[in-house]
């Protein structure tokens, strides 16, 4: 039986101007795939091409992290954007990025939303599909990473793209899959060697302990790690090496 | 003898949001290339999405009006960024405007700085040569469009990328072929038949009148004819006409 | 009996640099009170001062017209902010006002919620209180203009603040005095002399058609007119027309 | 005779949503005039109430810190605003952070222009202009603070305001009073105890030793110490020290 496999995926390339955020060379070393922010939420141009740089450099695979335009709010609240709005939002984006991920020798290969519109695609069917009709129009052999049993999922595969599901060792789940909202008791899960053990439960058993104590099935193809919060790089290492550890090959979902 | 030829060029695409800027389905119907604005100084993602499919529905050709980031100044004052800093601007906003030419069905065919940045590289070295970086990084088949003598067309020569000099027949010349900057006296040519005749001139003779009623010789490619100030799509119209009549070809100067 | 009284409060100053919109001149000859844009959705600083300067010397009152971050959406979308975020927000508004408002002689005279968030406000409690938080925390003396029944102006008037409610003439409303949606059926009352009757109705009878026929009582202090729409600024004219041959006292609801 | 008496001033409030710049917290205890950014070149609006709220329990004077529209150049490049444009861009700065430091318990009562606009204003007549009308027209009992023999300064003492006269312990000086620029050899001083003993210099002495090793006289009631880069908070509590041990008194230079 082949060993199994993940996908370890970061946000990057979040600094802006002279705002820093998160050491993406540190994270880079721990990840396999770079969710490099495009401008919209984070990531001025010179950042948006140091991180592609650096990411092919460290053989990291290039997304499109694609986000409301809410600079201030760091795309983390919900923009009731009309579809077409957002489809062309996503557009420019993904254009924005393709432009560096090609002049570092790559090129965009995967579309994650962020923050705020990453949560609103679980369950808002039209910015769903919106999202999707953009990264259908732009290039159909990109895979779109989100939550399992989103409605962005669902619509991707409808759509005839690649959907592929991701898991959160460091978040609290619900029986039925979901993430335990930010702010609700339990969300974060913050002992490394829990977040560590999970990961491998995630990938290895296809299950995850719920907030209630029982068990889910979780099909992931990623994991996502953080880089932009005190000891969230430690983590990533840790995680990193205890996938390895239990005979997990850490490799990128697109080839 | 081949009947002589030009392309005439106009910026499109600079509304922005609930605000609109120009007639570009007039102009349109006048030119042959589009200076499409990238978002920098305006022109959203919508604006962005329309201008180019409206483009290539009217045989238009797409180019990217890069522009300095101010939407409030309109890109028209000059702002001293870093070279590497403008490069990364210029490469943001030619992949964002690509998306949009892509999924219209055609591609971003050349590049024209606007605004201050237009005119800051006639003279101003180390931002010529950070847009000819970008557009050479980017690709090497995009012509860059620019004023003849400027510093934009000789950096993008020495690098190797196609410059292709451009004349403005509501402008008044001095000996040296400059334009006689805005708000000088005479600058703009205010006759719509003046206009007409100094197109033709420009474009069969390969010269022109300058401000002190002398001529000088001026090879161009491109006519640039506006759209967003009043009468400015009849002139267009006006130029069109007079160069048909005097057996001129107008073509894009892009295959 | 003395006479019936109302404003006619109108948005202003909503151009964003070389971007003009609506006909502000001709709307303060018809208005008594200027919602003035304070940058977030519309309205750079140069927009600021003039129309504060043109106010004033219109005998117009400067109420700050505030709006979430928004320029790209105009401020036409809701954005989920927390609310200290959104009570800061308008203070900064309130407080970039009032310098020009100053400079012209005069002072920001009361508040109203722009776009989506006036229409959020109706209903949301918690942006609705973060809303009046602010105009509390600036000025107790400035009224608060909204919707009739909205939350906006019930926390404005638990918190010690005027509440004016305002009216519209050219919009259908339901059997419970709320505007029909914009984009339902009959949503805007286009023909002038229906909306001129209407005006008349809503401040001399108390009372307004309803759109499936009823009647429902209305207390407005102030009608608000628009001036950025096609045949906008004659409706306006018209308005104000109307109302004073019916006797009514055009005045601002503030000294 | 009086004891020599010197303010420290220091940037704030330079935060900008989720991202975080400088140790307010520590820097306020070392200063006695806090340069609180408005939001054109960092600084949004909650870091605005926050900072005015922490100067304001520090007994630290609150002063606008303005600068031009340029988030993503953090305001360290210069722009060619048209000098109206650049005074009411102050205007609407300072109201902005009025709102903040009213709501604070106290007033803005100095202004300093920021990075690219404070070293423009030191010869750029036109700009330098546009500033001082923004203050005069806001504010006249507002002082200036900026560089000894600035064009800011005089135009500031021609227009009837209160110019101050700032030093740099941490920057060398030319022959004629003149910051080093940036970049230029030595333009930094950077072993701490030689930037204390010049502070101490500056305000006991009222001279500081130049690049090319003479002495310049330097009248100054304010030192600028930094809070953003490595060590810099530590600097900043070192000259206080510095300062206090030579018997100076540190207050600010607002009554």
């Amino acid at each position: 039986m082949a060993a199994p496999r993940v996908d370890l995926n970061s946000d990057l390339g979040e600094s802006f101007g002279a705002w820093v955020l998160g050491d993406d060379a540190a994270v880079l070393a721990s990840v396999t795939s770079a969710n490099v922010a495009c401008g919209f939420h984070a990531g001025d141009p010179s950042t948006l091409r140091r991180t592609c740089a650096d990411a092919v450099s460290a053989g990291v695979v290039i997304g499109a992290q694609v986000g409301y335009p809410d600079l201030v709010g760091f795309g983390r609240r919900f923009l009731d954007m009309r579809p077409d709005e957002l489809t062309d939002a996503v557009l420019y984006q993904l254009g924005a990025l393709e432009a560096f991920a090609r002049v570092a020798g790559d090129r965009v290969r995967y579309v994650k939303p962020h923050g705020a519109l990453y949560h609103a695609v679980v369950d808002h069917e039209e910015q769903a599909q919106a999202v999707v009709r953009a990264v259908a129009a732009y290039d159909r052999d990109l895979p779109v990473l989100g939550l399992p049993g989103s409605a962005l999922l669902r619509h991707a595969e409808q759509a005839g793209l690649r959907p592929v599901a991701e898991g959160f060792a460091d978040r609290a789940y619900t029986s039925d899959g979901r993430l335990v909202p930010r702010g609700a008791a339990g969300a974060v899960v913050e002992d490394p060697d829990e977040v560590a053990r999970r990961a491998v439960a995630m990938v290895v058993d296809g299950e995850v302990t719920t907030v209630d104590g029982g068990r889910v099935e979780l099909e992931v193809a990623s994991l996502c790690v953080h880089g932009d919060t005190p000891g969230a790089v430690e983590l990533a290492a840790r995680v990193h090496a205890a996938l390895r550890d239990a005979g997990v090959a850490i490799e990128p979902f697109v080839a």
